[in-house]
């Protein structure tokens, strides 16, 4: 986990050769890391692509700033800048070239987790410990389980699949390849379904469907995904859940699809592709929401999306009325106390012309 | 898991025979499973039951549609159905009749798990791999725990509970009978609880009350219900929580209330009866809601119910209150331009008057 | 967990001597727990300290009543009262004396178990059942942890910390001293960044910063901390998080913050010192606030707070402001009313002047 470029003397001129980049400044600096603008050290290499960080560009201790032509300007001329087209981009791969992604050890079945005799685990697969591996579970080649990790029966994960501690997945649930998923997350829960009876009590419905997950796609921690009542919950290649996002059963994510931190999708629902929403959006179940829909936190979509778009606002409407609903709201308080001296003016102009109808 | 009605040869005639149903159609076609209207394949079983399904009536594939009698005249004359009084409740009976619930060995201790030898656990219950159970609990008949379910010490669980994966019951709580408590969910974590010093930090308040579980309850994925303070949190006989739900401590709910995905209850409030509380709801603490109070989605409750109805909005306000507000919202910057129209009009008829007066 | 204040002759007299106060009423009454003043019973304690709760004065059971001098006259006199001039810490000083703290036998190492050669672990902590502790992880003195707690590798846990059942903290964590973490809370998931591809989909940013979690934090059940991209996501000391909290990748969280249940802090944001942060609110990412900021429940914080105060809404403004917002939407609808009334009464007149220019 140490942030530094290990064994490998890196130099400011070694790096841009590997991004591809032109060098601006001293080409002979050692650079051991990576660290962000905002309190990266003199021997790490920083990257300035957001205009909020501005502000850092003459403060940084960095050693070496990454930086677009068209940004490059706004370096000051006594730091090290390497320029180059994607900036971000360029940094990533610098990090992905000097932090390997950890890898547990393949073939490993640790002697504590609990594997079902009828469970087919390919050779390359690892089983963490604690882990727990139900009847006729199927697991593909490099599948990583790392600890505690409970799968139920029927399960199938495909190749390349890493599943962190304490995941839960339900039985009959199927992950696709090259997936993560993150500690705590649970897939494969009852949906939330009951039949209420005349005295207000409530008979469970059987929840007997599955959830099938995609190809490429990452789940967050402490995530949940419930299985539908009849069918299957549906997660699409490539679609990207972060943290204590909640899908409940019968609902279809389109591919591609972005739900951030804490939102929550109602039964049924289905999601197009290319969504992106944010935070603590809520949904009601049983509508459709179109492809390259953009809901903006917060809102509560509360009635089917036919229009590509950005959405905002409990309920959710087009994001600039919401936007001119918000500023015309700043404005209420003081349209009352106007409207209330227009009342007066009126009255008094209505008496005085009454007045003068009186003459 | 399969959703097939293995190994019995339904046909038609003798799904309408089961659910006691009138058939209109074939009566010959083999039932190999169910499915939703929008998905099921000719050899499913169907139901019609919400109007926003009804498009799919003609394009179903499904073998036949368990339909009420008023709507049993929207279904095209070339489909079989199944007119029946409560078409989702006789699809919920073949739903029970054909997936019988997944049922762990009784007697089961798994040589994995931890069991405290001053805890009393009845023969028929079972215990899964990697669970640990603490000093002096008492769990009864046919108590089923997953896998890596946590149980601390003093613990109670009654008859034909059934407890899923990784999930938490902290030190002397108690869970009734018949209850589920799905994957990840934590019960009896401290209360949020703090008294603030001069300087502002914090000094916690122990937490030595507990949580008391009725019967009949259901607890979603990865809900958390904290120990009260002093005395208990308390969730009454057949209340239903879904996924991701906070109880805070000290907290009562009462009986049949259900709580949708991502609410939030604080400390102390105290629920009635057969509440109904939508996903992402938060409710302060300290406050009492009636019973048969049905509160919509994303709502946040502020100060007492003492009616029952429907209720809505942040700060939640009568339904219909809420509404009308919402609605006049919508019109509210073109009001805004009205008005500023309107006051100008009533300035240049002030003038014109003046300029009457002097004449 | 019993609520009794087990082998001690306590006495009214004897509680009021305990806690520094004057005993008004029954000196000799036997007094065997504490409890809540809507439930105590005739041999319990309890306080009054909040006005909420005043009706339950004359209603309440219990055999004594811990309150402050100016509150004193408010106790029926045929009660047997304790004044004391902070009586909720005085209770709370009774709760401390008689409920001593959960505490693993020190030094325990669970057969069940998982823990690598290369860890280093303070001989007087307790590693519980299931307990998985990866490689070159450093555990302090008195650390607890519970049950099926996965740390990875590379850890850092810092004396008297305790860690309950089902946590995951990622390699790389440090968590400092005396810090309690709550069950299924999730430290070190990696944070949810991607570049987005030109077909829509998504190129996921390797995480390879870490969390740092300081001195006498405690994190609530099923909360989530992600890692940092790059660098640290920092908990300073003394923070506090409720349940099913979400701390995106990079936050900064300044010393004696409380953050309630469900909110959710988006990446980078950098939140400042003694924060009261209340439930379900939402704050986008890359923005920074200042010390000694309240912010209310569900509000969503959308832009820099610069000014110490209390801020409400989503999007959140200074508290008074949305009081004012919402007092005058309540409004609104009649205000719609009257408007078109007034329009057409300055209609009427403009006619009338027109018709009296006409003459």
């Amino acid at each position: 986990m140490s942030e530094t470029l290990s064994g490998i003397g890196w130099t400011t001129a070694t790096l841009a050769d590997f991004v591809g980049g032109t060098l601006r400044g001293n080409a002979a600096l050692p650079i051991r890391g990576i660290g962000r603008i905002e309190d990266a050290s003199p021997d790490q290499a920083t990257f300035f692509a957001d205009q909020r960080y501005a502000k850092f560009l003459s403060a940084t201790a960095a050693g070496c700033i990454l930086v677009a032509p068209a940004h490059a300007d706004m370096v000051p001329a006594d730091k090290t800048a390497i320029i180059v087209d994607e900036p971000y981009r360029a940094f990533v791969k610098v990090m992905r070239a000097v932090f390997p992604t950890m890898r547990m050890q393949p073939g490993l079945r640790h002697a504590s987790a609990s594997i079902d005799t009828t469970a087919s685990i390919d050779d390359t697969a690892s089983v963490g410990p604690g882990c727990v591996i139900g009847a006729r579970c199927r697991i593909g080649a490099n599948v990583q389980l790392f600890a505690n990790v409970v799968v139920y029966d029927d399960v199938l994960i495909g190749d390349d699949t890493a599943i962190h501690a304490n995941v839960t997945l339900a039985a009959g649930t199927s992950v696709g390849q090259r997936c993560i998923i993150h500690a705590g997350a649970v897939v494969g829960s009852d949906g939330f379904g009951y039949i209420e009876r005349p005295d207000g009590s409530f008979e469970k419905i059987p929840q007997v469907g599955t959830v099938v997950v995609g190809n490429d796609v990452e789940i967050g921690a402490n995530t949940t995904i419930d299985r539908a009542a009849v069918g299957t919950t549906s997660i699409a290649d490539g679609v990207k859940l972060d943290n204590l996002v909640h899908i409940a059963h019968g609902v279809s994510v389109g591919p591609n699809t972005a739900i951030a931190a804490q939102a929550g999708i109602s039964g049924s629902a289905r999601i197009g592709a290319r969504n992106r929403i944010a935070g603590q959006v809520g949904m009601i179940g049983h509508i459709a929401i179109a492809d390259d829909v953009i809901i903006h936190a917060q809102s509560g979509v509360s009635k089917a999306i036919t229009t590509p778009g950005h959405y905002f606002g409990s309920p959710a409407k087009e994001h600039r009325t919401t936007l001119r609903i918000e500023a015309a709201l700043r404005n209420l308080p003081d349209l009352l106390r106007d409207f209330q001296e227009l009342q007066r003016k009126v009255e008094t102009m209505a008496k005085n012309l009454d007045g003068d109808a009186d003459h």
